[in-house]
């Protein structure tokens, strides 16, 4: 059954709210996203029906929280179409997965002069693992340069990436620009060189259709709660061989087969990554998520979002003072544009947005290399997602225009 | 206003249901305990109102979610008595907080020769971690042997805690045996041979007042699902000053103060642990259930199951071929009572005690070393809470007699 998404506004009750006495236009997607009455009913009925530790467990609720659990593995086998539910590892979000990739991974295979390359462009959480990876190892980071759309180049790619890369690290979609990376393309260059491809899919996956195995990826890394599911949830997809490989970095209960007294024997992948009581109940709400948004079509939600571009892009910028960074073409933005007016800093922007309802980030993003490339120390940012709609952009417009003349 | 044990079973929907067509009695609350309403209604408001991504944020929603979100450590720092709610840090659970204590701290100051000094009582997770910083340093380590009641001895401490050890670190409570250990007492032997005293309170702090002043220990790990909160939190609470020493684990955004190409400066003590977005709702949900248990008062807890003890301990001890392990004394067991019925595997008295709508747990509880030193490969385990009645335990007597019989 296929949802509209002219439909499914209902579907989140914390949009129908006033900020201010103005209706709430929420477009700091990119940051967290909001969560449908179905996801928040999954939380209530597992809590108050089946609440369990789970594995191990043999009475009834064990069991039923257990099956609950790991059928949220399947349900991100399908989304992200990996080869099997045996590959995706529950974290509590993309930032502890890059670490897991760096430290459980990449700090056994680098050696002094080895090279890992990132892009300009990265999350900090994408950036700084891998500087305390280069610090344990010896190996050493090079940057991709970005193009005038934002995207890492692959001219640039084939210069920077050779026999010395071991490991490529990039973000499918930036969290600033919103700019979409050749990853299928970087990867088979990364490949070429014998080199692992990571990629950060905390932009790409809620937004667009993304398949590990037609981009050929080796790691992909992705939050539950910039996609519609519980805070606290997160995915870590690796190849299996590559799982094999990796080390576990929380040891506990759960992960282990046999404890002696001065070693242990690990699980299989994934469960010897899932020491202690994971978040169970995030992970059971992050499987109704992903039913949610297959129920729509990622291919209808990419859609959407492009559509909003095109409409509201163009307006933003005859907004008088409105400094676009990125690309001025909306398919470049996926959903998310940062921008600054004119001569105020980008937190009084935002502070006057908010008395208009209007929610948008301001800040460096968590990307400060980034906003050095953009020369500037911040940025406001609108991100939009699935929910969002023709009266938000334009309230936007509106809201920036008002912004304007409050400070004339 | 002090809310009174009896009436507060109706806070917890999840325990009015039947399983297999019997009431349930939920007796596996050293693995998890249940939700109070209360908690989940936090969950659901946070979703429905305030949900967004905190710090940062200009907009309304981000405010409210950051106050929110940092109220919490204000309500630990209550529950355990810190002097500064910026030594409570946020994790998702015992299982990472140790693993962050013997990775992020121990890991740099031990040298070879050094001792760890552990109990065999330890839960996998008091365990595994340690075996690990072992293994990258070549400390080595030392397990204190358990008296009849299940603790652990001081004459047997005074011997093994010596000029060598540099950090003990033992359970509160057993979640096997549910004994209660001399950690005041332990500590004062590690702190005068300059040793760090790390506490697994997973199965203490839910159950007990713990007051790490009091106690004067330096680390103190629990876990929020053990004690009414939402699955996925967790608190590291350590001094300040060794906070300050231990290394972050997770690096990305929030906790980073500058991200330079090739190196990064952290944010302080706690932030600078907490990278990623961190389980927001959890958290929120988490000191909705601190205000609750801090609403009855944990020594009325304590006193509820400390009754309930007294009286079905005898009564189970009637139970032909009822194998208790650990004290006979009530006072011994907090809350929790391993057990085997002769001639039983406890997976199949755990199947029928399940059959009767209660739920216990069988297995080695994640306590290999444990099991050894009862000899034998694993037990049945009735772990009671606040919730628990006179009715369940009589009820856990009724359904072991009848699965005697059922075997006979």
């Amino acid at each position: 059954m296929v949802k509209k998404i002219s439909e499914l506004r209902a579907d989140f009750p914390i949009l129908d709210q006033t900020v201010n006495g103005e209706p709430l236009v929420y477009l700091d997607n990119a940051a967290s996203s909001q969560k449908p009455k179905q996801v928040i009913q999954k939380l209530v009925d597992y809590y108050e029906h089946d609440n369990a530790n789970v594995h191990r467990g043999v009475h009834t609720l064990s069991q039923r929280a257990t099956q609950a659990y790991e059928a949220t593995r399947d349900k991100v086998k399908r989304l992200i179409n990996a080869p099997s539910e045996r590959e995706v590892v529950y974290t509590k979000g993309t930032t502890e997965a890059i670490n897991w990739i760096a430290r459980g991974y990449a700090q056994k295979i680098l050696k002094p002069g080895d090279e890992i390359v990132l892009s300009y462009a990265e999350h900090h959480s994408n950036i700084v693992p891998w500087q305390q990876v280069c610090e344990q190892t010896g190996a050493k980071l090079v940057y991709l340069d970005l193009n005038k759309r934002g995207q890492v180049e692959l001219a640039d790619a084939k210069q920077k990436i050779g026999q010395k890369t071991k490991l490529v690290s990039l973000a499918q979609v930036s969290n600033v620009l919103g700019a979409l990376n050749p990853i299928k393309e970087i990867a088979e260059l990364a490949h070429a060189n014998q080199a692992i491809m990571v990629v950060d899919g905390a932009q790409s996956v809620p937004h667009m259709p993304v398949d590990v195995q037609a981009l050929d990826i080796d790691f992909l890394a992705f939050s539950g709660h910039k996609m519609l599911g519980p805070t606290g949830t997160g995915i870590l997809w690796g190849k299996r061989e590559l799982l094999e490989l990796m080390s576990p970095l929380d040891f506990g209960g759960e992960m282990i087969d046999f404890v002696e007294l001065d070693h242990s024997t690990f699980k299989e992948v994934p469960w010897k990554f899932e020491g202690g009581t994971q978040n169970i109940a995030g992970v059971i709400g992050l499987g109704e998520a992903i039913d949610y948004l297959l129920s729509i079509g990622l291919d209808q939600i990419q859609a959407h979002e492009q559509a909003l571009m095109a409409d509201v892009l163009p307006k933003l910028q005859q907004i008088e003072g409105f400094e676009l960074y990125g690309s001025p073409d909306p398919k470049d933005h996926l959903g998310i544009i940062s921008f600054n007016l004119a001569g105020l800093h980008p937190h009084d922007t935002a502070t006057v947005l908010d008395m208009e309802g209007v929610a948008v980030r301001a800040g460096h993003h968590c990307a400060q290399p980034m906003m050095r490339k953009l020369g500037v120390p911040a940025t406001a940012r609108a991100s939009f997602y699935l929910y969002n709609t023709q009266e938000d952009a334009d309230k936007l417009v509106d809201a920036l225009q008002k912004t304007r003349e409050f400070f004339k």
